[in-house]
């Protein structure tokens, strides 16, 4: 096998841990300096592959590129961009061919959810339907935690882990304000189509804190929504409602959607949770507090997951060294071989059983009323949360995050027009 | 000096470290056992000495009590109710004194902001307009920061280091997405009349985020805002927003009260960032995301400044050992010795001076155009966040906070009404 060159992209919604990733791929690669040569790293993602903005990852220093297994968001830069089938973005992967021959690249690593997860696998069909020899191997992220085949996602466990220790902490804050004030606190967290992060929050019932969740799984239904906040605030003299984005009414309109206008006239763009309290304060005459966690939470390394930090690592490691194995059209995927005590091993799944399968929360994980997590989703989510893998901080008390160099490599070709 | 009783109480808003200060109270006061006899702490605060429910911290363990050092909330429940003047509230003061006669109370511990200042400064005035002797020593805790004579407030350096964290995470991940799809982040932090939380997300500056702070200090002023904004956008390709929820217009609104209101009519009680956000959109065109942080930033104690958590501590220790002097009507204060390296020690202010006194943000502290923090400012705040304070984990991944047994003493009393 002749010493090719790897490329190596980051997709979609970035996270506290997809840094994480890059450096198992890139260590792992200048560990096999005989049979990979210099990893070149799209600058915001694939848009870079197309534009010729290649990053030479070799101007990094070990030590940089060390520093981003603790630093969240992209290193590189990401983008929301998608490509569609092989004939219908004919011009795109052509163009990608003509990249991949000008920088003499073998190899592709595409890290992100489920339509990067596509798009890698139509680049790995390129070697049979265009005739250009590459590999192509994906890297699962996501905190949606909705790729099928893998145990869980990376990234996911760290919010998780985020929203587990903040409902927590919100709760035992609320509880001592309970008697005087605040009786109600509403934490609104991301999952448009599942449940997942939402689940997370409901682990603090092992705290013994009232908790009532609202799933993007379960319709809306606000009689008895209010009648179960009700109850918990009659038993415990306060109570936690931890909602997720997606949650929705029967007619399928986000409850974010409430058709609220500003002094202008504008449609209102709010969050989930002011919703709810407000629903609450005006059924039942309750203070409330709310929070909207938004990026905080996918972005927040400083309470990573040390599994999640684990397993992103070894899941770009695995990838460079699926494909020295020669595989293509692969994502390496974390199988679970006991939940306690946690153990997991690497699996590989084939990229064209990954492309377009969302994989939803099982049912079985949502209690009878709707409202909670079942015995079985904690014993699944507790070993993605399990350990503490703090970053570094400054002499001042911040956090050590990299900002890498990112100096691109000179262009070959002519420009190229991103539609 | 006769052995006596000593009752302690948390007030208002709880903190990340409010617990640090009463374990500081109970642990030194268990240490002077021929001095001190026992801690009741009032259940959810002044309102558990008015109604005879006074927790008996003589039961609970010394391993619970070191517990609450890194326990967020107020472990014995806080309120927020106010005395009035000794004329005013004749009532409820003369109630105090029958219940301190009836415990034997002769040390009366305080844990607050302002307010409580203000009260604590009346009950250290008994003895000598209602004839009871007791001396009354207040412990500093107020996120607002806004004190007076002491640096700083126990509270503030946690929510202050949360927030730069945390709006440094966001801000990297914002960074990543900015090519193709989000540019703007807004978050909103506390701070009704003060700007200092606020102030805290500028110091992401000197990790080279563009940031546009929007105090309450500074009357908004959305044609400058936007400007300074689209600067921003065009130079660096996105830009973070710390909005604090006190940003209020020229005629005193707050921005957060925009006249919004949902689909049944009802006024809509957003939060400022969905404000601020939706006005970027509808002026520049900007794709953006959005935070409000609330309780989960004065409750993370994950993430403790270690200079607070050591502060809060020795200020509760501080009360005891200054009452064990024979102090009154005195507040324990932080002394600043110097910024770097920082050190500090434990000063003390007389209750007159502190009471119904504002500290607010020096004007010095925030930039000419008003949209950021000088160099004096940075100076002020990086000692107060440094340092990493960790609570221990258990093995599933979530944090050891304690949740004391609160079991209360015997009424000896009638009932009392609080009205």
């Amino acid at each position: 096998m002749s010493k090719k060159n790897a490329f190596y992209a980051q997709s979609g919604g970035v996270t506290a841990v997809i840094n994480a990733s890059a450096c198992g791929v890139i260590e792992t690669a200048r560990q096999h300096g005989d049979q990979i040569g210099n990893v070149y790293a799209g600058r915001n993602g694939i848009i870079g592959a197309l534009t010729e903005q290649l990053v030479d990852t070799s101007q990094e220093s070990a030590e940089d590129i060390a520093a981003l297994k603790h630093t969240p968001s992209g290193g590189f830069g990401s983008c929301r961009f998608k490509l569609k089938g092989l004939e219908e973005s004919k011009r795109e992967y052509e163009r990608l061919i003509e990249i991949f021959k000008a920088h003499d690249i073998g190899y592709f690593f595409y890290n992100g959810g489920g339509d990067s997860a596509d798009t890698c696998y139509k680049v790995s069909q390129l070697s049979e339907k265009l005739g250009f020899p590459v590999q192509a191997i994906h890297v699962p992220k996501t905190v949606d935690n909705d790729l099928p085949i893998t145990d869980n996602c990376p990234g996911f466990g760290s919010v998780a882990k985020y929203i587990a220790v903040s409902t927590l902490e919100a709760s035992f804050d609320v509880r001592s304000m309970a008697a005087t004030s605040t009786k109600i606190f509403v934490i609104e967290v991301m999952g448009r189509h599942a449940g997942w992060i939402a689940a997370a929050g409901g682990l603090v019932e092992d705290n013994g804190i009232p908790v009532v969740i609202l799933f993007p799984e379960v319709e809306f239904d606000q009689e008895k929504f209010l009648a179960k906040v009700k109850t918990k605030v009659d038993e415990f003299g306060y109570c936690t409602i931890v909602v997720s984005e997606g949650c929705h009414w029967p007619d399928g309109k986000f409850l974010a959607e409430q058709g609220t206008r500003d002094a202008f006239g504008h449609a209102q763009l709010g969050g989930a949770a002011p919703v709810v309290a407000n629903m609450v304060k005006d059924a039942l005459g309750l203070k409330f507090h709310w929070a909207v966690a938004d990026y905080l939470q996918r972005a927040a390394r400083h309470l990573a997951s040390a599994s999640d930090v684990e397993q992103a690592y070894a899941l770009g490691k695995a990838a460079v060294e699926k494909a020295l194995e020669g595989k293509n059209s692969i994502m390496p995927t974390v199988v679970r071989e006991s939940s306690s005590p946690y153990k997991w091993s690497i699996g590989e799944a084939p990229l064209s059983e990954v492309a377009n399968v969302e994989k939803m929360m099982p049912m079985a994980f949502i209690t009878e009323d709707g409202f909670g997590i079942t015995e079985g989703c904690k014993e699944y989510l507790y070993p993605l949360i399990q350990g503490e893998d703090y970053p570094p901080y400054n002499a001042n008390g911040m956090p050590q995050y990299v900002t890498l160099k990112n100096i691109l490599v000179l262009k070959k070709l002519a420009e190229f027009e991103v539609k």
